[in-house]
């Protein structure tokens, strides 16, 4: 069924001489379908067909675009437990969580096909009425997505980013992601498909694999490609956002790069209740293996003796949570590296050291530092991909503060109290709202609900433009552009604006 | 009443050694005062009292942010004739022009307050009802604002740029236009005076002098910074642009970098009416001496002999039109050099040479090129800043539709027509609208209209970022960041959203 070639348009290619395959973290092995990296003319010419698709593409009511989205929705469903197996097979997580993931995808599909089947989004909130102005939203071209390694459907080749670039009106181009290319391939042969029944423009869609980064580099570089979606890490996100900001033609990069989402917790909140936030966060750590980017990697709170008890109690709870496979080698070594690197540091003691019994399995870790250590030293500030976190003592409340005016920018921040405390809370909000795209009281950062009210984004280097989201309806408004006609006759104005 | 000095927060500074003064391009000769350029310190003082000011400003109720606005406005006003005075001895340009000018600036600062006082524009159109989510949108931080040359007013010290970020809530930092830093003085120290009087945060509003282009770039690169309004030219935004992206933490440059606006006329139009399309677009080609963005420096026709008649019509009216004083003897330097540029290409001929009889003066000059050569040769892509246009004769309407896909990212595009041939017209305007973010029927270029109804904004070179407008309601939306609250109790609400 996996072919292991590029698909470019309508055609499958595998020109290049570069070869590769997945790994399957759980036993250890190589998944046996060789990957064809797409060569210099075969990334040439998927971007000169979706310009070519371009120019139909983007003028399609929406209606026909909701069709496309509904029928790869549709397709991706017809693989059935197929896609599970192989999504399973190069990612290592289980069956729970493939069939969770791929129910968000298809919502996802569904949800921008609802949002644009009417063409109403396009229309802006102010608008003058009875003027010569009128004003619309329009595409901006073909977007490049580069797919998440922990998310190999939510935020890869179908997910968030292709959905909504289609919904507006933008081909899309998949850098495949090495890790599960083959769940990458699966995917994109649906949307092929779809893209077939439902008689859209060839160069739509196509899907590009890569082992490294030069597929990627290429096409942000290519003079055909409008917009970058990204999901992953800081370094990639920023090589990324670099090249296309050094383009003759600069075009937006959203990358969302991660974060460590710092989570404070009240004096009143671990006298009242140590036990079960240690409970509620350890489930939150270790979720997934830790690898999210909402993952809560840091817990500011109060020297006290009851926040030595909570972190005795948090411990414990870690330790006894069994480990994990984690989604690949590289991943569990960069863990690795990552938490030593933390670990190395002076003032750092590890509460939990976490171990891997198997290969590519790891447990949770904690460790604890203080205040002043954290704000002087910013390799602590640096996210560990894992079921890690770190707790940092204040002296006092104003210390807490600084803490959090020393951060960098995240998606997340949770604040755990009282109710009864609340007003006292208002310099403590000020200062995380200052640091963050989406804030969270008495819960947890992991779960990112796809709803309208979301902000799945943040201040650098959370993401690269923190004015637009990841994840929702409002995430379209990454790749359109306001349009003005002006005193123009109504034959010529799109059908939606008559 | 001019001091040529800083105006940092409540204070007037002039600390640095570097001096210079602006001209009267009419008398070609020194205004009196001489300027103090920001030094680093001065720099970095501003910066730092709007990081401050944006701690309190940024949580303003929307109803404060609006009086401070309408104070502005009220100031400016307040400053009365001595403000036209010192504008004209600044920029050469006509009373009328100076008063239009200062209505514009006004009604912005007017339109924003209104806008802003009950923050409804700050809850996003698509939102959920009743979900644990609440998104609004929250101002960026400081923003550096870069007046241009061609508006000392409005698109200047409390221009667009200004008037929108302080709507937002983003503190400004002006750095002011060198060649009219008296009229920035004079409506800065209009802004500190609403300032006080509204009792805002010291460091909301900072003027900083500078003769070239380091204080700007200090302050692009300032950690404070958060954003930055730009409107010049297509080098210095880029430059600006460069700057940003390559900090640590890149920030978002909106720079309107001008335009050449094409222009497309039907052989039906030419056959019907060459004498009033000749006429309105000699207007439009020498309003204010051709210094604006909008002006239209590019006349897209098929070869015919109608049109080497309306050509000959166009060049007697260019011909008979009295020439104007130009903003400033390097504007008219840059708009001779360009021109002569434009004149040594190959199968360039100018029809209308233009003259300059007096000290920065110019009158119009008209160029004529074949399709072929235009598309071939980028150098006649570029704009020349002044009462020029080119006219590019197509073979034929595919030769056309090649010219117009041969362009760059512009402003806008107008296509002149009659409304007999609009059905005809689909593939023009589809070709014109990938290229720009504004597109007229049967008008003109100049002209934009402070509605929300307008996109001043457009495709690369024409801006940095197309996803936004410089002009109108919706140009706040350059200065804010969605931000989630999720699960948050009422009390730590903002009152809006309560």
């Amino acid at each position: 069924m996996i072919t292991g070639k590029n698909q470019i348009g309508y055609k499958q290619s595998a020109e290049g001489a570069k070869k590769y395959k997945t790994a399957n973290p759980v036993t250890n092995s190589d998944n046996p379908t060789v990957f064809y990296e797409a060569t210099q003319l075969e990334i040439d010419e998927a971007c000169s067909l979706a310009a070519h698709a371009f120019s139909t593409y983007s003028k399609l009511p929406g209606v026909k675009r909701a069709s496309f989205l509904n029928a790869i929705a549709d397709e991706i469903e017809a693989l059935g437990s197929d896609l599970i197996t192989m999504y399973m097979q190069e990612s290592g997580l289980p069956e729970g969580r493939a069939q969770g993931e791929r129910g968000r995808m298809l919502g996802q599909l569904r949800m921008f096909a609802e949002l644009v089947k009417n063409d109403t989004w396009r229309l802006p909130l102010l608008q003058d009425e009875g003027g010569n102005l009128k004003k619309t939203y329009i595409p901006l071209g073909p977007v490049v997505v580069f797919g998440a390694s922990n998310f190999p459907l939510a935020f890869s080749t179908a997910g968030g980013d292709t959905a909504s670039a289609l919904a507006a009106g933008c081909p899309v181009i998949v850098k495949s992601h090495p890790m599960h290319a083959g769940t990458g391939e699966m995917v994109a042969t649906a949307i092929t498909k779809a893209a077939q029944k439902t008689a859209m423009p060839e160069g739509v869609f196509s899907n590009l694999n890569s082992s490294g980064k030069e597929v990627g580099e290429q096409l942000v570089k290519h003079k055909g490609i409008a917009a970058v979606g990204f999901t992953g890490s800081h370094h990639a996100g920023r090589a990324l956002y670099n090249l296309a900001a050094a383009r003759e033609t600069p075009i937006p990069v959203f990358a969302e790069m991660g974060s460590i989402n710092p989570v404070v917790i009240t004096q009143q909140a671990i006298s009242k209740r140590a036990g079960q936030i240690a409970e509620t966060y350890t489930a939150s750590i270790t979720q997934g293996v830790g690898q999210f980017c909402t993952n809560p990697g840091l817990i500011i709170t109060v020297k006290s003796e009851e926040t030595t008890h909570f972190i005795e109690i948090l411990a414990k709870h870690l330790e006894a949570t069994p480990g994990g496979c984690m989604l690949h080698t590289r991943i569990q070594e960069g863990y690795e590296k990552s938490k030593n690197e933390i670990k190395a540091q002076e003032s750092v003691s590890l509460k939990v050291v976490g171990s891997s019994s198997k290969p590519n399995h790891t447990t949770a870790a904690l460790a604890v530092v203080d205040g002043t250590s954290f704000i002087a030293n910013k390799t602590l500030h640096k996210e560990v991909f894992g079921p890690f976190s770190m707790v940092v003592l204040a002296e006092d409340k104003n210390e807490l503060l600084n803490i959090i005016n020393s951060l960098e920018g995240q998606l997340t921040a949770t604040i755990i109290a009282e109710d009864s405390e609340t007003i006292a809370l208002q310099d403590i909000t000020l200062a995380l709202q200052s640091k963050v795209g989406r804030i969270i009281y008495n819960g947890v950062p992991t779960g990112v609900a796809v709803v309208d009210g979301m902000t799945h984004g943040g201040p650098y280097p959370a993401s690269t433009d923190s004015r637009f989201t990841a994840v929702g309806n409002h995430s379209i408004m990454r790749w359109v552009r306001p349009f003005s006609f002006q005193d123009f006759p109504t034959a010529l104005l799109p059908d939606y604006l008559k």
